[in-house]
C-alpha cells in the first residue's frame, strides 16, 4: 500500500471514494480504512504512527465539521498528510475548511477543497508528490493532465 | 486538582489566566498545563486518559485557529470538556470557533465565548458544574452571579 | 427530574429530541418544555429560578436565529446551561451559534454545535457533568464512549 | 422621558453617546441607564415592563456580542424597542448584528447599523418615530435633514 | 393609506405579504406597491417624497440581494422606514441584511430580520410605532402579545 | 470631463484618490464630486441623468457599508458605473461589496476590489473601456501594462 | 464578433447564457468558448491575447470557486474584462466572488453579481461599455432600460 | 535547487521568508523568485513549464486576495504546488484561502494556513514530500518533529 485514505466515518466515502477513484486511475495502490479522530483516537494514532513502516508514503484524510482527523494524524507522522474538508450539513463546509487548512506552524496539513473534487484533487497531489521520485509515474501524471486539455479543447462552443 | 486548565501554547495563557482567575475566586484547585494537541499529542493522550483517576473533575482546554485540542481531549475522557476559542490572528476566533464548536455527534465539548470573556466564563461554567454536587460551591456561585448583578445596579447612569 | 431540557418553540423538537434520546439512554430522568425567551419571558425567569430547588442539575435549551434562550436561561439560575443552535432557514444556524456562544464574561452558556449532532452531545454532556459525582453513570459513560469506539472498529474498509 | 437609551455596560457608552447626541438635537428628553440582560434580567423586565407607563415612549438598547439586550428589552413591553449592535472585540459586530436582527416572528426589533452610525440613526429613528404623531418635531427633522442634506452640498470637489 | 408597504419586485410579495397580513391583524389601513429603486428611481423618489403628505405614517420596504430599496426610500422621506433583508438565492440573505442594515449616520432604517419573520415583525413594529399616540392600537398590541404568549404556555411539552 | 469620480463622502477621497492618479496617468480628463445616495439623492439623479450630456463616458463611484451610490448611479443612466467597495470599520468592506456586487438583473454596476487597489482599477478599467473606442489610449494601457509587467520583471530575488 | 464569452466549463453554460442572451437583445455579436485557466491555460493565453486583434472589444469571463479565469485573462489583455461569479455548490458562489473581485492593484476584472442576474448584467455592462462609443446602441441601452422601467410601473399592486 | 518559492510581489516576503527558513533547517536548496500571476503571466507559465527539468521537485506559491498564483502555477505543471494565502488587508486573508484552496477537479493545490504559520509549514511539508523518496532528510523531519515535541514539554506550566 503507498496511500492510505482515512476518514472519519462512512458518510464521508461518497465525497472519499473520489480520492480512490484518482488513485485507481494511476494505478497506485491504496488502502481505506475508516478512522474517528474522536470516536478511535487510539486507531488514529496507531495508524498514522505505523504507516510509514508499513510502507505508507501519502496520507489522505477527509473529514467534516470540526475536523480533526488531517491534523491530528498530521501530529502522529512525518509523512505528508493531505486534508479534505467534507461538506457538512449546516455550514456547507466552511468549519470543515478552517479546521483543517488552519493548522499551526510545525505540523503541516495540504488542504484541498471542500467537496468531492477536493477529494479527486487529494489522489491527484497524492500521485504528483509520489511522482516526484518515479517518472514513470509523473508521465502518467502528464499524461492524465494532457488528457483533460484536450477534453476542454474538443468540446463544442455553447450555444442556446 | 480539581480542575486542569490546558493550552496549546504559552501565547495563549494571557488569554486562559481569566479562566485561572475565575476558579482562584472560588477557591477551587486548578493545575495548568502546555499540552500541544499538534506538537504533544500522546501527552494530550495520556494527560486526559489519566485526569480522572488523578482527581481532575473538568477539563478546560483552550486553542486558537485549527483547534483541535478541546475536542481531541474529550476523544481521550468521560470527564466534561470546556473549550475556550482562543482569538486568531488572521481570522480573529472565528477558525478557533468553528474547530471547537462543530464536534460530531458522540464526543462532546462546551464551547465558551471566542477570547477572555470565554476563559473566564469556562472557569465560571467549570464551578457550576462541581457546584452541582457541591452546596457550599452552589452558594458561591450564587453569591458571585448576585454581586455581579450589584454592581450593574451601582453603576451610575451614563453621561456626556 | 434531574435535566430540563426546553426550546422556544415545537419546531425546534425534531433537533433537540436527539438530546433526550441521549438521556434516555443513560436513564437519566429529564422533563421537556416549550419556553420562549421573546415570547414567555416571564416563564423563562420562573423556569430558570425554580429549577435548582425542582431538582434539575443542568439545563439543556435549544433556539435558532436571534437566540437568546439559552443565555438568558443562564441570566437566572446558577445551575450549568447547554445551548443548542437550532439550525436556522437563512443562515443555517451561523446566527444561531454566535448568539449562543459569544456570551460577555460573568455569565456562561456551555455551547453544543449547530443542529441533530450537538442536541445528541448536549444529553451526552449533561450526562458527564452529572457523572463528575455519580461514579455508576460515569462508568456508563464510559461505556457509551467504549461501545461506540466498537462500532468504528468494526467498520468495514470502504469501498467503491 | 420620551426615550429610554439603556446598554448592557459603561463600556458601550462611548458608542451610544451618539444616540443621546441626536436626541439632545431635537430636545427630546430622555434617560440613560445601564441594564445588562444577562447581570441583571430582573432589572431589564422592570423597566421594560415599566417604561410605557412611565412615559417612555420609544427604548433605544445597545448591547455587543451575543446580545440579547434588545430583543429581550422587546420582550417585556410594547414599545417600539432599536436595537444598536456594538461593535464587539473578535468577530466586530458581526455577532452583535446577527443576535440583534435575527428575531422569530412576533417579537419585533428594528436594528441599525453596527457602531457610532447606528447608534446615531437609533436617535434619528426614535425622532422619527415621535414626529408621526408630532407635526413640529417631524419639521426639525426635515430641517435636520434639509441641513445634512446642505452640508454635503456645500463641500468642495476632494482634489489631491 | 397609514402603512406604505413597498418591495423591488413582485418576487418578493411571498415574503412581504407577512408584513401585511400583521397589519390586517391590527386593521392597520395600508397599501402595497411594486417600487424598484434601480428600474423604477423616479417612482420611488416621488413614492418616498409624496407619502406623509398622503397620510403615510410609516414606510415598510422589502428588498434583497444589494438591496437599496429601503435605503433610497429613507433618503427621500422623513418618515420611519422599516426594511425587510428578502432571502436572496445564493448568499441567502446575509447580503440583503448588510446592504439594509449598514446604512450612515443621518439617514436610517430600522432592519428586521432575513425573510417571512422579518416580514411579518415590520407589520407589527409599524403598529407599536402607530400606537406609541394610539392608546387603543397600543392595547390591540398588548392583546396580540398577550395571546401569543398563551398560546405558548398551552403547548403540551414536546415528547418523542 | 470624460470620467466623473464620485464618492459619498469626503472621508472616501484618501480611497479614492487612487483612481484619480490612474486617470491622471493616462491624462484622461475628470471630475470628482461628493455625491451621498442617502443625503443628497436629488443630486445623485441630477449628476447620473446629466453626465451623458455633460459628456462623461464613464462613472466611478466608490461607496462604504450599505454602499448605495454605484447602484442608484446605474439606476439614473446608460452609461457604465464602476463600483468602488470604500473599506468600511466594522466589517472591512465585506458590507460594501456585497452591497455594490449584487446587484439585480437589469442595472448593472462592474465592481472592483475593497479599498486602495479597487479604486485604482477603477481607473484603469475605465481607461481600458475608453481606449476599446480610441487606439491611441489602447497603445497607453498597453504600455502601462508592460512598464508594470517590466517593473516586477526587474524586482531581485527577495533574501533574507 | 465583438464580444467574447468564455466560462471555464460547458456547466457554466446555463449560467452565462444570460449573457448570451442580453447581447441577442442588442444584436451585438458575441462567440462563446469553453476556456479553462486551469486546464487550458495556454488557450486562455492565446484567447486573450489575440482578441483584439480579431476585433473583440469586451470580454466575459465566468467561472465558479477559486475562479481564476477572469483575472487571468485581465492579465494578457489590455479590453476591458468582466467576470461573473458562478453559484459554487458548497459556498453557495462567495468563493468565486471573492476570487473574481479582490483583484490586485494594476490588473482590473469588472465584477457582476453572483449566478443568472450577474451573467445577464455582464451583458449589458458590455453594451453600455460599447455604447460609449456607438449613439445608436446607447439609444438602445436607454430604450432597454426605459422599457424595464414601464414593465416595473405596469405590474400591479400585490395582493393577498 | 530542489524546492521554488515563488510569489506575487516583494510585500510577500514577510510572511514566505518562514518557508524559506524552514527548508534552511532542512538544508533543503531553494531559490526565491517574483512572480506575478497577474502581471508577468508569461514568466508565470515560463516558471512552471521549466521547473522540472531545471529540477525543481516541489513548488510553493504564496499570494492575497484574489490569489491565483498557487492555481496558475499548478496548471503549468505536474509537480506538486503548495498554496500560501498572505493574509490581506481588508478580509485578513479568507478571501486569499478561498482563491487558493476551492481549486476545481483536475488540477490540485495542497492549501496551507493564512500567514507565518502557513509558509512555514509548507516549507515544512515540502520537506516531507521529499522525505518520501529520501531517507536521511525523513530521519531529520522526525528529529524536528521531536525537538519540537521536547521543546512543548520541556516548558514551565504557566502562571500568573
Amino acid at each position: 500500500m503507498t496511500v492510505g485514505i482515512i476518514m472519519g466515518s462512512q458518510s464521508d466515502w461518497p465525497t472519499m471514494t473520489h480520492a480512490a477513484a484518482m488513485l485507481d486511475h494511476f494505478a497506485i495502490p491504496y488502502e481505506t480504512r475508516i478512522v474517528s479522530a474522536h470516536r478511535t483516537p487510539q486507531l488514529l494514532a496507531d495508524y498514522a504512527q505505523q504507516a510509514a513502516e508499513r510502507g505508507i508514503k501519502v496520507i489522505i484524510a477527509g473529514a467534516g465539521g470540526a475536523a480533526h482527523l488531517p491534523g491530528m494524524t498530521a501530529a502522529h507522522t512525518s509523512l505528508p498528510v493531505l486534508g479534505v474538508p467534507v461538506q457538512s450539513k449546516a455550514l456547507k463546509g466552511m468549519d470543515s475548511l478552517l479546521s483543517i487548512a488552519q493548522m499551526p506552524k510545525g505540523v503541516a496539513v495540504g488542504t484541498l477543497a471542500i467537496g468531492d473534487a477536493g477529494a479527486a484533487n487529494a489522489g491527484l497531489l497524492a500521485a504528483q508528490i509520489l511522482a516526484t521520485a518515479d517518472p514513470d509515474l509523473m508521465t502518467k501524471v502528464d499524461a492524465f493532465r494532457q488528457v483533460q486539455t484536450e477534453a476542454v479543447l474538443a468540446q463544442p462552443n455553447p450555444q442556446g
